[in-house]
């Protein structure tokens, strides 16, 4: 950070105290430390940088991630890092690789799912990395439906072994990270059949290459399915294609910690109860739900800081123009995203709590919130994830012109999140998932089952059904009740309207296919109540520093009454608000941005992320973006030469009409 | 078209003419049969094929680009086309090249901008490519604000020519395509100072390039700006930076159609009005429109066409699965995607109209449509272009998983058209200009001032702010003046509302900016109801053709219908309709989503796309996509080998536990 600070003036306008919001952000003292240390440590080793990366061919970009994983791995060898530290270490590597497969799948889905005998075979050489696993579900012609998945695994009775077949071309697996080039094993998920008969759908560690020459095992095809979305971005993973052609492994590696495979082919249920593996997708799906607000907000520092370096229009006297953050049509743009990024944060910090509450019930056999706690995340994961992928790609609109060069950073950004939007539950599907919970909970209401946790508002629906939004003036949005009761009459009462609906045809199953787009939109009410009742939990917290509940506040409000008005339908067809108070909302929500307007800067600030891992000419922590994005733009291939190749060939000969005899 | 037809199934449920829809489609069957033989000539020639281009490295990619574009040249020279039919030809190699700016922006501004002299001298010249030429206003710190560029020209009396300066960094010539490696020549925007005076922003031409070496003119730098979004995409583009050191060109180089400046240097304005440039943004908006609905149609054609391949849950007994494309959520996403193509196409057509309308008006000195005429252009630029680039990124959502792959060609399609959101007028900035327009217009109706054209309906603003909506049934919604003043009465109400909270302003600017996110708002109804408007003109035409007017009229009201729904706090706040109303009008969207269901591939096969245009294998016109995708995959780089590069130095190690002595 050394030279001028062309942001210093916007650093000077703060009335909060950022050091505080850095640990508020990161969720504590020791998080942030932690973190801080791993961030600089990356940004410091010239072997991790990522200049240049979005110009590598794909061969060279992917044997350059090899190169960094095998660094990265070395360097949590010799600095004796922990699991934790080893995490921040390669998320500030910021590259996806086989490495992100290997321990965020193949490692969790032996720990759930292998027996201990399993466990201890497995996983000190997965420790190790003496054996690199990959996690094969999803197939060409199938991935929301998991049971529809087509390969087999037939157990032989004769040799004690499974037979891993890909029956048809759709069977092939496709898609599994890390499975194209490197993986050495799998998890592949397979339909079990013994005895002739099916048993559904199971995972089997499955060796795909010969640990000493890297060669496929004899009957196994595999892959790289080729180019993804953007530069950079998931091309440095080799996601893959797998099939294969009668390959047998022995019957211990079929993972079967929930149902065992005899000796005789007979399936016989473990006393291990099979909802442990919802405990296991709350997990991933609380860590998708961080990923979001992590990745929301980069691209929001960058829009934000380069939001307060350009400048355009409204020079008056020959004096400076207007910086574009001073434009409400940009605040009104960026505010509510910056709001997003905290608001997620924290629903994801208290995912963290709900995962840990999860675990210990399921311990203690309790398995009466499971349903409750999967709709949440199922929904919470497809509300961030499908509203992270928009804010980045709307950041980069916010950039101008700019946002569109690479050096922006915003293009990659992009590309590497968009998938988050489908893997680990395709975001529609979820909500439907949401959905179906919702109607059940209303339609269990009267029976006198109360709901809980997220739901327990739907307990009570009578009063929602009736309650009157308290708002005559603008101030009164910036009371907890208010905004809460609107958003929870607005969610309860679409609820139950969805339901009145279903209720008019004879079969449900057909009422829930013809309604389900209306369904899907009493989800979305649900899942952002609960993201504003969460940030205003947060509220209610003693949070020390300066100024930082005020900020919190602001951000809090932004947050909720930003969806008021883009779900404005929502709230006035319910009858929940008036448009009068809808107006009132509105004038509340741009003095709002004005008082967060000083702050902003420092409220990206407090992400306390370093220039490495924002990778961004425009969200340059120092401002200076002119003169780099000038010389970035020298570092093109095209520019090795004054006249390009393909000059003497193509223009020349166009320039001086002598392209008729040409070869082209 | 050879071998079995996937979707045959899908065909044979058409229930209206798809021949006579291709026509209305495009516009005539002149341009039918046009652009059908331009693109079976381009489709079936090998120096043509785009296979691989997202594979190529920046240099390789870009080398090819000029290797078509010369081909291009030599195919339309040797073919003798007309301008007509070079132009579809360049359309359909589908590539981003120096040809878009010498053809769509150097020539154009030299026949609208040069006096009869100017055009003589150089147009023949580049009518030939004798020289290219580019178009450079845009620079590194100035897009939106024209007047705010920073390039200067000064004439100098004593040698009678000027000299063309960039005094700062930010000055530097930023983003110009074909300017980066190719330009030969470039149309430069530069403040004018004569005699130490300033004079605003002008066009100069200069000479960039030697014609016989290519090496630039001494004293200008010229190079790319890097890679943008994407792979493939706009990377075939050199945009390019440029900047003077007191370059010198003849005083007749300064484009003298409106403002000449004389041998001393005075500057004498001409009697050609000032107004005839408005004549030509008219015209690129019009061709932006026009681009929006093709674009929009490649990416709804590719995610119908899949949508109707991909099977997913619902089998029974065993059977097929479910075909996506048979779920309400997938076609209350996709047919108003759908809809919008045919929307767009529409409009754009009528603006074609309105272009020639405005040019006969001009040439008879009649400038009282334009201020309307430029308002509702560059709302219908902003409105088509975001929505487009939306709705691309929506279609690869809508293709699951394998919408990821560049093989999808959602990506790369998705990568080339943003931008279209940012140039030729920021989408914001110009729905600001709307408001600024509508904001008059309302102003003025008191005076007697009658408005015209598109906002002809605001004379009418005292019943529309009475007007009671007359649905009562679901059917209701289907009559064309129904939908009609519903979205007059919204839109009218809006604007009426922005003006009165703008009154209660002491300065009305400081009002504007306050309230710019509304008046957005108000802009985006506005435009949104001369969508709306122009497909209910469509349907009152006599259109050939078994059932296509029945398949039109579903189209128009998906589109309205879902607008209605979408933004649905407009229409209520402003009392426009009831929640009852809403709620029919959603129950009518449903009906129509089943009814356009069994024609829907035939909708987009009315697009008439090849294969080679579309570049998707999800969307291959025989739907035998499953195949296709698994050929694709092993065309990548990273196949080309088992073993990948870097096994040896980066994989064996960390199995073999030998890092700790690696040198990486």
């Amino acid at each position: 950070m050394k030279g001028v600070d062309h942001l210093a003036h916007e650093r000077n306008k703060t009335e909060f105290d950022v050091d505080a919001m850095k640990i508020v952000w990161a969720g504590s003292r020791h998080a942030f430390e932690l973190s801080d240390r791993m961030a600089r440590l990356v940004a410091s080793d010239p072997a991790f940088q990522k200049d240049g990366r979005i110009r590598l061919g794909r061969k060279e970009l992917f044997k350059n991630t090899l190169r960094k994983a095998a660094h990265a791995w070395k360097r949590i060898l010799e600095l004796h890092l922990t699991e934790e530290e080893a995490g921040w270490l390669r998320n500030f590597v910021d590259e996806p690789s086989f490495t992100d497969l290997h321990w965020g799948m193949f490692v969790p889905a032996i720990k759930g799912q292998g027996t201990d005998e399993q466990q201890q075979k497995w996983l000190p050489l997965a420790y190790k990395m003496q054996i690199i696993g990959s996690y094969a579900q999803t197939e060409l012609g199938h991935g929301s439906n998991v049971q529809g998945l087509e390969t087999t695994a037939t157990f032989d009775p004769e040799t004690d072994e499974f037979v891993i077949h890909s029956p048809t071309l759709t069977s092939s697996k496709w898609w599994p990270g890390g499975l194209g080039k490197v993986s050495t094993h799998a998890i592949v998920y397979a339909r079990l059949i013994t005895n002739g008969q099916e048993h559904g759908v199971h995972g089997f560690i499955v060796q795909l290459r010969s640990l000493d020459d890297h060669m496929p095992i004899p009957g196994i095809t595999i892959g790289d399915i080729g180019m993804k979305f953007g530069n950079g971005a998931y091309n440095t993973m080799d996601n893959g294609v797998l099939t294969f052609d009668h390959i047998r492994i022995p019957r211990n590696q079929m993972l079967m910690r929930v149902l065992q495979v005899t000796r005789e082919g007979k399936c016989v249920k473990s006393n291990v109860p099979r909802q442990l593996i919802y405990g296991t997708m709350v997990f991933v799906r609380q860590t998708i739900v961080a990923d979001a607000s992590t990745a929301l907000a980069r691209a929001v520092c960058i829009a934000t800081r380069y939001s307060a370096v350009r400048r355009q229009f409204g020079s008056q006297d020959g004096g400076m123009e207007t910086q574009v953050i001073d434009y409400k049509t940009q605040q009104s743009r960026l505010f509510p995203l910056l709001a997003s990024a905290y608001a997620f944060r924290f629903v994801g910090e208290w995912l963290k709590w709900l995962y840990t509450d999860v675990t210990q019930r399921l311990q203690a056999n309790d398995f009466s919130i499971l349903p409750e706690a999967h709709a949440c995340t199922a929904g919470l994961k497809s509300l961030t994830t499908t509203a992270t992928a928009d804010a980045i790609e709307e950041c980069r609109k916010l950039c101008g012109g700019h946002g569109y060069l690479c050096a922006s950073g915003l293009p990659e950004l992009f590309a590497v999140y968009v998938p988050a939007c489908t893997y680990e539950g395709d975001n529609v599907v979820l909500l439907l998932q949401v959905a179906r919970f919702l109607m059940k909970t209303v339609s269990q209401l009267g029976s006198g089952k109360k709901p809980v946790g997220t739901t327990a508002y739907l307990g009570r629906v009578q009063d929602l059904l009736q309650c009157c939004c308290d708002v005559q003036t603008a101030e009164d949005w910036l009371k907890p009740s208010v905004v809460l009761e609107a958003f929870e009459a607005r969610s309860a009462r679409m609820c139950v309207a969805r339901a009145q609906n279903l209720s008019k045809f004879e079969n449900p199953e057909d009422g829930f296919a013809e309604l389900s787009a209306d369904l899907v939109e009493a989800s979305v009410a649900h899942c952002q109540l609960i993201v504003v009742s969460k940030f205003i939990d947060k509220l209610q917290q003693d949070i020390p520093g300066k100024g930082v509940n005020r900020q919190l506040q602001n951000l809090c409000y932004i947050y909720a009454l930003n969806l008021l008005h883009k779900y404005l339908g929502d709230f006035l067809s319910t009858g929940c608000i008036t448009p009068k108070q809808a107006s009132l909302a509105n004038d509340q929500l741009r003095s709002l941005y004005s008082q967060i307007r000083p702050n902003a800067i420092a409220l990206v600030d407090a992400f306390n992320y370093t220039d490495h891992y924002l990778g961004s000419v425009l969200g340059r922590y120092d401002g200076n973006v002119y003169p780099k994005l000038y010389e970035e733009a020298w570092k093109d291939p095209l520019n090795d030469s004054v006249v390009p190749d393909g000059y003497h060939e193509y223009i020349h000969p166009m320039l001086k009409q002598q392209l008729r005899n040409a070869r082209l």
